[in-house]
């Protein structure tokens, strides 16, 4: 009997061999038989699943960004019954920022992914369908804190997600080049998060 | 008589090509050999002033800084006889966000050498003496703006700066990916300004 090929486990296996990659010298001479060489399949059966590095790129991304989605909602619901907006923009930017070697892989995945996106108009669309979908989640979070009276009223929701993504992804490239620590990124974002939530 | 080379036109010359590259197609590809080329020098003559990829990025990147430093002296310098903290602040972020071909082409050298400095130690040290540079360039501003009674005095100078490096940062790159246009990255800097010029 031919031995079943668990498709799923396998595309996941080449995501994680093209983190490995990127997370250790970057994903910029990377070539698809180098990912399949790392995920130790051939190049066929790499193929088989993905016909380009930017098809692959992608795949991975959304894997990484459905990882540190569930790993967001692990530590919200870690918080409390009722978590306050704050505290959920606390944890989000705690995960997106590259604070331990998982979201640290997945930056520079994110990255690989920035550089060639700039200059492909097809890449970018990820980005364009992404990050509006985020501004949103984070808008209603501070929505939520001015019902509360914890934001003041005259704050735009929409403008101040859109401040923190940008903040958070700053932050996130600086500390990636050492200027900044860890720590120092993730107290720049509380003291973002304590001149928002003022009342 | 030999015709005299002009060492600094030529360097500029090389870097200029880079430029054309990066802000074409991206630099990941690119070898020496292909920016001599643009150039319009043979690679030996190249050579002759960077030995390798890395240097001529580090070149590039402090010939693009002085520029954008000087445009930002010249937009400062055009606003008023003692210009207000607040409209330095704005126009150095003007000058830094990709909002024309030059600092968009800027930006893209920048990030040709982000992606190399996060897998390169040596490549690290310019950004790491770089932003804090800049960083207190931006304090000084928000110090006076407290001493004018413009910014609350509970602000941290130091703090207040990286946020705004780091919020200009992320918004280059949003720009760059066209999930918000300049326009929009501008209104959102101005945003942010009007948080902390609350006084």
């Amino acid at each position: 009997m031919p031995k079943r090929v668990d498709h799923e486990e396998r595309r996941r296996k080449i995501a994680e061999a093209l983190w490995r990659i990127a997370s250790e010298r970057g994903l910029d001479g990377a070539s698809l038989r180098d990912v399949a060489a790392e995920a130790g399949i051939s190049l066929g059966q790499l193929q088989h699943y993905f016909s380009s590095k930017d098809e692959m790129l992608v795949f991975a991304l959304d894997h990484i960004s459905a990882l540190a989605a569930r790993r967001i909602g692990e530590r919200v619901h870690a918080l409390a019954e009722t978590p306050a907006p704050r505290d959920i923009l606390r944890e989000s930017a705690v995960e997106m920022l590259p604070l331990d070697d998982s979201s640290r892989t997945g930056n520079l995945v994110q990255i690989a992914y920035f550089v060639r996106a700039v200059h492909d108009e097809r890449l970018r669309r990820h980005a364009k369908e992404g990050i509006p979908a985020l501004r949103g989640l984070f808008a209603h979070q501070i929505r939520d804190g001015i019902a509360r009276g914890e934001v003041a009223a005259d704050r735009d929701p929409d403008t101040e997600a859109m401040l923190l993504i940008a903040l958070i992804d700053g932050l996130t490239n600086y500390t990636l080049l050492e200027v900044v620590s860890g720590a120092e990124a993730l107290r720049l974002v509380d003291a973002h998060l304590e001149g928002l939530f003022t009342a």
